[in-house]
């Protein structure tokens, strides 16, 4: 299996840079778009978990759109072959000392990559 | 790509149940032995960013060897095709009224299966 196959990383990148626009802008279709719709989806948040594609939609319609702007510190971004892919990031958000990190599963599907797990939390 | 063929969702489960017994026993050796030897694989633990292999095996030979113990409250296994999965759970620590959750995406390699990247945090 190629691991970091140019083309590929190139498409996951555009993929990640895409949700990362869409999280901070709170564009919560794009966010519903490319997560995978499925009851396997999962997203564990900093303070939330969330099973199943419609849990992770119905908090993200509910969520306050203030207060999401970020500063990634640190990206990695691994794939796998030509179907799947690992996105690391180390943030910070405006006014917290804290670092986030936001782990990203994602999936090569029919309708473009999607995100099949996530977990967001801070460092302790 | 298959979700959840049971003869695959067998293997993976097999082998995160083997990284389960060998974290609360802190069997480093197996724990080492079940991540992928890769510059690449990467962990989140709860108080710590741990990017690559040789990262991850020096904290776990430097970690205290006791408070490891924990219940599994939930535990949620996902498998795409024959090469990929992921597995999460929530637990909780002996008294820790917190609850933690750990995510780990599999590969399945020609050693066998190992984890690529695992983030582990407390519910805030």
């Amino acid at each position: 299996m190629k691991i970091n196959d140019p083309g590929t990383v190139a498409e996951v990148t555009a993929a990640f840079e895409r949700y990362e626009q869409a999280l901070v802008a709170n564009d919560v279709a794009t966010l519903d778009e490319l997560f995978w719709d499925s009851p396997h989806t999962l997203r564990f948040g900093s303070s939330e978990n969330l099973y199943g594609y419609d849990a992770i939609r119905s908090f993200r319609a509910a969520r306050p759109a203030t207060g999401l702007a970020r500063t990634i510190l640190r990206t990695q971004i691994t794939t796998f072959g030509r179907e799947f892919a690992t996105a690391h990031i180390e943030f910070q958000r405006a006014g917290s000392e804290h670092t986030g990190r936001q782990s990203q599963t994602w999936m090569n599907t029919p309708l473009g990559w999607r995100v099949v797990s996530a977990h967001v939390s801070l460092l302790a």
